[in-house]
């Protein structure tokens, strides 16, 4: 008898542990006890990707679905009613988890208090544009932005910039944005990262969610380099190497790579109007596996400020290979690179630093 | 020792139950078992409220996020490359439950094996054109998706039409789907129920979603009926009668209806462009409430064919409240109808009617 309770007992604490949690949570359902909502920022959010953007957030794509939201609209003047229009139909929507919304013009309103800063907000280039003048008014709207962040944000706001130039928008919010801890500022790299999952899903038939650890490196312009390199496919027989399934050189360091750096491109030309659902839809991608982490075994990649890992001069914001845990990016280490890829990321590392030195004598340095 | 045993005991199988589950769990994950997917028809996808809605159903939003996908887009010709596009960018954003995407302008193709089909396709009014003129598009549209779904779509298929005029226009794939269940051809009102929530919830600052159970009756036109006779709001110290809380008649009978009524055009207004966002969260909401219940004491408002409850003259696509219970909706019944709602709904009644005799006249009965 004796040995039949010793064998018991383990399971009656295990019984009581689960009956009291579940009592815990049934209690805390019926006292409404539910998160602190998460107050996050949406800039230049009466463009279409803010309008793709904002109900995802809404509906806990970014967060969780149990997170609540409040979201804070900030566009320019002559947006002013398209942007009331966007928090009206949010309101409309009946989002259980969105407690609030603001729309407004005004900087400081837009940033006070917010954790979650997600910068779509920037000036496109026109037909006939010189670079250094867009690049001229994306450093000062930068500047404005990172001012008022700095100021008025959450003293742990995690920002996403999306807005192109986005690496060097983000070195320009860095650089204005003196107590914004330097890990917090990050650019989207997600959505080229996304693209290029997709391209070897489709090329080897197999489900996008089998695909993982590409690695964008870079910029994101058309100069980033999408790489296969160290990518694994999840097969009936275990993980695989991407490259060995796909066993086509020409094709990985040609058609993969220009159709990932030229995919924005092509959706353009298609929809006649730049790519809007799957960069909202990378830009929560990004933020949720930054807030609440990869998963293991998993990298994605993000634009970080460089450590000076793989050679990239400090400093930069260059897109990396990353995990994410507990709410802190890591750069991943210790990957072979060769000769080619080499190249393609010092490229990079030379383009960003040409934006860096314009952007300066913008703000004339 | 005894009486210690039979304490026990109870917890010890419970406890073997909960560890089995566990096992089962965590065998069929890592066998990736998975729902089959569910095969969702979205036409005119190449517009905007299409352009909305897709990522919601790829992320989830509309069967549950355990629930994979298979997306069925489809346009008329001119829009092909922008539908394309669509396609293009469900694939870029590598969302995790969708598995499979189909484009194309082929009505058959489209909706071949459908089990959800949302209707966004449509002939809208061009200033200067006459109502009939609208409606006779609008009825050959009808007429060639009914007979499509009829012969190609599964059996079961779930009907919602958006498209104006909704009800109507759903009253037409009744008549040209004879193999349809009448009970699987709905039409929206549910963007109207959540209008009408969230300005209840404005009225008295609580959140959205401590409203329930008011009604949309009638069409999805601005003769629509919104009515907080019955509505509830979640207090600290329980349910409460919205009208009482509100009290003040005078703003229930005609500021209240008449911002739900007119919120349509106060978007087009504000945004030079019909509501997008809060159309496809709502056409999500009505389709998830319908496939997997409504909660508990809460009914929606859902266009559906009538069985003569209310005095509502049977086989109208009339909008009512329902309760959704095992994939089927059931009109709620035993309301207290006042002399001012019954007028109102008499006149989306008759509105109603008069829209099934231009599109009978369109038909050449």
């Amino acid at each position: 008898m004796d040995d039949f309770v010793s064998i018991e007992k383990p399971l009656v604490v295990f019984g009581c542990a689960y009956l009291s949690w579940k009592i815990i949570k049934h209690i805390s359902s019926f006292l409404k006890l539910e998160k602190e909502p998460v107050t996050v920022l949406v800039t230049g959010a009466a463009g279409q990707i803010g309008y793709a953007l904002v109900p995802m957030i809404a509906r806990g794509a970014m967060l969780g679905p149990d997170q609540p939201v409040i979201i804070h609209l900030l566009d320019i003047e002559p947006a002013a009613e398209a942007l009331n229009a966007v928090k009206m139909e949010l309101i409309d929507a009946a989002f259980p988890l969105l407690k609030g919304v603001v729309a407004t013009t005004d900087v400081v309103e837009a940033c006070s208090d917010v954790e979650i800063a997600v910068l779509l907000g920037g000036y496109r280039r026109r037909e006939g544009m010189e670079r250094k003048d867009v690049m001229s008014k994306n450093v000062s709207i930068y500047k404005a932005q990172a001012l008022a962040l700095d100021q008025h944000a959450a003293p742990d706001c995690k920002i996403l910039v999306v807005a192109n130039p986005a690496n060097t928008n983000a070195l320009i919010l860095r650089e204005f944005g003196p107590s914004i801890p330097e890990k917090n500022i990050t650019c989207l790299t997600r959505l080229d990262h996304n693209r290029a999952l997709a391209q070897i899903s489709e090329r080897l038939n197999v489900h996008v969610s089998d695909v993982k650890n590409v690695i964008i490196w870079g910029n994101h312009s058309s100069t980033q380099y999408p790489d296969a390199n160290h990518a694994t496919v999840h097969t009936s027989t275990g993980e695989k190497p991407a490259i060995q399934l796909i066993d086509d050189d020409d094709w990985l360091k040609t058609e993969f790579i220009d159709t990932v750096q030229q995919r924005g491109a092509a959706i353009i030309k298609a929809r006649k109007m730049s790519s809007a659902l799957s960069a909202a839809s990378s830009a929560c991608d990004h933020i949720r596996d930054w807030v609440l982490g990869t998963p293991k075994g998993t990298w994605v990649s993000m634009g970080v400020s460089s450590d000076g890992s793989y050679g990239i001069p400090q400093g930069l914001i260059y897109s990396f290979p990353v995990i994410c845990d507990k709410g802190e990016w890591s750069i991943v280490q210790g990957l072979n690179i060769d000769e080619f890829s080499r190249q393609k990321m010092d490229e990079n590392a030379k383009e960003l630093m040409e934006e860096k030195s314009i952007a300066h004598s913008c703000l004339g340095d």
